[in-house]
Order: C-alpha cells, then structure tokens, then sequence
C-alpha cells in the first residue's frame, strides 16, 4: 500500500502553485499539503490563508510532515531546506537544478548519513523523466552517448530566431513575456542552467560528479541572423546542446555548446520549450525522450512523479556511482568540429585550428569551420570573443584530429604571410 | 550492494544470442548466464558447447540459477517455463508479449503467491522503457491518452510503402527479408502483435486487465499504394497506432487501427523498424518516447535493463492495478473519424455513417471521409472487408457524433434514392 504523504511545501510561485492545483486533481495519490512557506506574507494567492506561514521552521519541525517539496528561487535558502529537512529524516522533493548541481557531493553525505530520500526529477529537463531512466535503465557499460536539449528558454529564443527571423534581443523579450525567461536571462542565455543539468545528468548516468568549470559551456548570446542563415541554407537548425559521449581514449567528453542539428536528426524535433534526450546505448541505439522543458505544469508534474515515488519508497540507488570507482572521469583530449563566424576587421583565430574546411568571407558575414582541439579552444575561450559566434557542426566530437583539406589552412597560411 | 545474479537462458534464437553477446561486455552487472536451454541440439552456435543443455529442469530445478530468462518463440512452453520458474522461488525475465497479454491474470496470481519478481519490458516497444515509465512516473488520475507505434515490422512495411512507392506484399518480402518480420506475418500484419502490447499497456498505464477481444484492432493488410497517395497529398503518414484515452463519458477509448498522421506529430518521426509512445499527461502536457522496436540487440538490451533492475531487487508494484478496482473500463460508446477506401462496384456503407465529410470516386480510387460510431464499426467489422482499407483520420476520437456537415450525407441519400 502507498504511504500516506503530508507535505510541507516551500514556495508559492508558479511551480508551487501549479504543484497545489494538481494535487487537488490526483486524489489516488494519497498526498496532501499540510502548510506552504512563503517570503511575502501580504501578497494575494489562489489558495485559502491558513495554508500559508512564513516560518520555515514550523514545517521542518512537524513531525506530521512526512514530505518537504522545495520550489524556490533562492539557491542558498533552497540548501538550507533541503540539508535540515533530511537532516530530520524527512524525505525531500527539490526542483532548484543549480542548488543540487552545486552541492551534489555535500548532498550525497547527508543521504547517506541520514537515510532520507531525496529525489530532484524535475530538475533535469522538467517533464521529461530523464533521472530516473538514467539511474534504472542504462547500463553504465553500454551507455555511449548522451545528447540534450535541457534548457527551454533558450530552445524557445532560437526558435524564435529561426522560424520568425528575429534577432536574439527581441526573440528574448518575447521569451520573457511569455514567462520562458527570467527577468535576469544570464543562466540560461549564457548556458549555466543547460550547465546544471548536465551536471546531474552525468551523476546518473556516469557516476561522474563534477563542478561547472570541469567541463567547457557556452550559450547563444552571440548567435546571430548570419548564423541561422546559414543553418537555414545546410538545412540545419540551431539548438543549445548539453552532451556528453565516451571517447576511444577511455575519457568522456562533456559540454553545453550550440550545436547544427540536422533536420532528420531526433533532436530537430524539439521546438519552443520543449526538451528532448537522446540516449546512445551500445545495443539499444537510439532512443530519445522528448517533453516541456519549462513552466509551470510540467515542472510541477515531475515535481508530482516524486511525490508519488516517494509513496512507494523509491529513493535513487546512485548505482553509477557506486560501479564508478573513478574508472570513468572528464577528459579535454579530443577534438571538436566548430563553425567560428566573426566580424570585419577583427583577428581571424586561424592558427587555433587544427584544419580548416572551410573560409567564407562577404560583406557582413565572415566564418570558418574547421576541426579544433578543445584544449586549444577551452584556453582561449573562442566562444567568449564578442562579435563571434560558435556553434559546432553536426558529429562534431572526435578522438582524432582531421587530416582532410588541411591543404587549405597551408595555402591560407601562405597567403596571410 | 547489487545481487549476484546466474541466469539460466531459455531460447538462443536472435534476442537470446543477442543478451549471451552484450551480457560479456556489460562486466559491472553481476550477471552470467550458467546455462542454456535449447530445442535443438545439433545446431552450431557461437558459444561454448557446455553452455547448452536440452533439459529444461536442468535450469528450473538448479537451486544455483536465481534468475530465468525466457526468450523463446512457443507461447505455451513459455507460460509452462515463467509459471514453473516463478513457483520455484526465481525471479524472470520474459519477453514473450503474446504469453504475458494472454496470461497476463494468472501470471499476477502466481506472482502474489510466489513473491517473485517477474519483468517483461521488452514485451512492449522492445527498447523503449514504456512499462517501467507508465507503471512509476505517470499518476493514472492525469494520464489522459496513450499512442504507441508498437510493432516494428508493421511500421518498417509502411515505411516502404509510403517512401518507396512499393506495394504491401513487395515490402513485405523486404522486411522478411532483413528479419523484420516473422515467416509467418500474421500476428504482425494484422494487428495482433500491436494489441497484445496494448493490452500490456493497458495494465501498467490504467490499470485494466482486458483480452485481445474487448478491443478493436486491426492491421495493415488492406493499406494500398492509393491510400499512401492521398496521405502524401495530405501531408500525412500511416502509422499502424495502438492508442488508449479517457473519454468524457468516464470510460477508456482503446484500440488498433491504422491512422493518419501529421507530419508535425511527433509519430511521424518514427520510421522503418522503430516504435515510438507518446503520453498525453494532464499536466506535463506531451511525453514522446522513441527506440529501435524489432531486432536483436534492442529485444535482447530491453531484457538487460530488467536482468539490472533484479539485481537492485526491482520488481513491478502494479500501482495502477491496486488504484483501479473497477473504477475505468474500456468503452465503446464513443465515435471515431474515419477514411474508408473500396473498390469499384462494392455496396458503398454510407448508412453505417453518423455524418460524412467527403466523398470521393475517380476511375479505380473511391473513399469516404466521415464520422461513425464504434459500436456500428465494430458489428460490422467494416476493416475486414476484401478491398476496403480502414484508417484513422488526424485527432479521429471524439465523445460525440459530429453534425457538421452531415446535410451532405442528406443529398448524397436524396441522390441515390
């Protein structure tokens, strides 16, 4: 029989307050919120005034409180939560991505001396349930590739970008209007949220617990019209992709990069807000997951999955981690395939290439693509240049630099000297 | 700790060949075959001799072996091998859908008696995780529609109908051909297959225990190049779709039938021998699940997942089972929009119709569009008769007959009268 559930919920935003609206529609889910935490006591909310307080600690300390869901905005106060409510042996659903993915490790001790649960589905690509099915269902030996389009405001403005030829600024503006963007858009714009998400996903899928500056990140502020031109005209779409493969030197390469899609690829399918997975497994091929990425619904609704697991005990096995002993870590020895575009009269990068495909060069619109090494790329930040925009090209990742056409990065040379 | 795991393998065709491959290259899984019970024994395989025995007690009786793995192609020796196995305290793995949808009561009866865990995600969509997901991630109270593409050898055929421009019987030959379909087609071709993964569908998404005859199906036998014209001019695809959804009246809409879909709708995306599920949730709005269904490697990886999951004590809960006591059931009063295309000089069934949106006749090419209720549908069993294709128009189901249009079918009786 599913355990009786009493939660305590902290936050009343639009997760929080999509979280009380489900729960009112699932009554074979024996779960019931008992008190809400808010910050401000004054403001007007879609729920009777008995249910909110704003102390914090007449939830933690209730001993009726089986439950703490943790749907805040605050990154530090979420920590704080979550650490005592386990520390009180409360089992705990979280959603702050950038909170776990900054102090997994410290997580991962209070679990284990505590023996709460604490489950954060919804804070790895929202609806989709990309954790779970990493933890259960890929074998660590099998699993060769994973690709993601994890942030959904970004997916949002480059669809904007390319379907409605609008520049970055108002496609982000649209964005934030319609509540797929924060007011402050740097974490997901600038690739830290797609950042966080990877994070977790290597944890499940790898075993592999790492910081953000452990891995080369990116996002799509310097994407331009050019850019999706040019997209356009390969038969490409652009999307900010989280991804992670394992490399013949027995390395894993990890990073959140904008990447050309191809249009028959899985991935050219998730449009807007929508999210998307692809899971490389050595015999199971392809297979790929797709769902909103963003809002409240489908936040809240991952958010609901745990509730529900938590009904019947589950709690993650960390199984990856447990088989990877520090067999399997982080690796900058390969090679990236990148389209570079830039502005007139700045320093064209040529010599950071290890091969050059191509050199486009027109009024306005000037790029390369060419093979790099990601340690050469990683220490001079190419993708930070402003006016210069990176976005790697299709099967961009290899063990090996290209010898192919670098006849033309000789010439180029000649000619330049 | 993970469980020490020694299988005893019932069945070395495609899938079990395909497990004894990836269980040698999957070393941190705790897992190895002991033996293997094969029907004949002078056949040469690709292992060692002393792996193989032709007594099945051999296995069953072998206090040794904890786990029975059963992947062979006679349905009644596979209920006699999982029952037995499951009575003698083993844990199983099965991927015998025709088996399990049949037996699908008893084997929860002996599962409740024995206490031993008995898996089958293979049993439906091979590689895609559909059972383990609608049995722990989607509450059933939001779980509003379920389609699946679920027979890979069905969609292969399809496929090259529709982008090939070959005919059934020459795209069947090519999918017996590369293994994609039985010598025998039957179950595939005309549904049977789809709907015993429906069934099993049914059970860990709603709850409902149903034989293959409480619900519609039908296959692809009929489908001719003319029909994949007028999808191509439409915009469409066919996809042979098994799909459940909760109607307005209380009930559960459920069946099999061939479907247009649009090329925006993410079933489109699946091609050739894949399977794809899409979950409509309250909530989380879309969930698109998509992998390999037919072959070895994607059957025999789907059975790995499950031989991990034994070793983390996994079994099913059959949530949904103990939520629905009789609450939803199938239903059949609701209607369906259809396309019907006959031959020439065949008794057109206009007055089986509630309302008709067109009506079309070339030389050689007649159709209907229009809106007919299941239960008329059903009786007259329309998808059975000789040169009449029966598919699914876009968004077919509805709770009501429709009256738009129907003063059509008033002239075209008032013409024919």
């Amino acid at each position: 029989m599913p355990q009786q559930l009493t939660i305590g919920l902290f936050g009343f935003g639009v997760v929080g307050e999509g979280l009380y609206k489900i729960l009112l529609q699932t009554p074979t889910l024996n779960a019931q919120i008992k008190k809400v935490v808010i910050k401000h006591a004054d403001k007007i909310r879609n729920a009777p005034d008995e249910l909110f307080t704003t102390d914090a600690d007449e939830l933690l300390s209730d001993p009726e409180i089986n439950v703490i869901v943790e749907v805040i905005n605050d990154t530090d106060a979420a920590f704080r939560i979550v650490s005592t409510a386990l520390k009180n042996g409360k089992a705990v659903v979280s959603a702050s991505k950038k909170m776990i993915a900054e102090n997994l490790p410290k997580l991962l001790l209070i679990q284990e001396a505590t023996g709460a649960p604490f489950l954060y589905e919804s804070a790895a690509c929202a609806s989709i349930p990309v954790i779970r099915n990493l933890e259960e269902y890929y074998d660590n030996d099998l699993l060769s590739a994973i690709q993601a389009i994890a942030n959904g405001s970004t997916n949002f403005i480059l669809s904007r970008l390319f379907d409605d030829g609008i520049s970055f600024s108002e496609a982000l503006e649209t964005a934030q209007e319609l509540g797929f963007a924060e007011t402050d858009p740097t974490l997901d714009v600038d690739g830290h949220d797609a950042a966080y998400k990877l994070q977790i996903i290597l944890a499940h899928a790898y075993g592999i617990i790492c910081q953000q500056n452990d891995f080369l990140f990116s996002g799509i502020r310097n994407i331009g019209l050019r850019d999706a031109q040019y997209a356009r005209e390969k038969g490409y779409q652009i999307k900010l992709v989280a991804q992670a493969r394992k490399l013949e030197n027995g390395g894993l390469a990890a990073f959140v990069l904008p990447q050309f899609i191809k249009s028959t690829h899985p991935l050219a399918l998730v449009k807007d807000e929508y999210n998307g997975v692809l899971i490389e497994s050595g015999f199971s091929d392809q297979q790929f997951f797709y769902g909103k990425g963003a809002g409240s619904f489908p936040t809240a609704s991952a958010v609901l999955s745990d509730i529900s697991a938590l009904s019947y005990n589950y709690r993650y096995a960390y199984k990856k981690l447990a088989q990877n002993k520090g067999g399997l870590g982080l690796s900058d020895d390969y090679f990236l395939s990148i389209y570079l575009s830039f502005e007139e009269n700045t320093p064209i990068p040529l010599h950071h290439f290890e091969s050059i495909e191509e050199w486009h060069r027109e009024p306005g619109f000037n790029y390369i693509t060419g093979r790099i090494s990601v340690k050469t790329l990683w220490r001079n930040e190419l993708w930070r240049q402003r006016g210069q925009s990176l976005i790697l090209l299709p099967d961009a990742i290899s063990d090996k630099p290209s010898t192919r056409r670098d006849t033309l990065k000789a010439s180029l040379e000649a000619f330049l000297n």
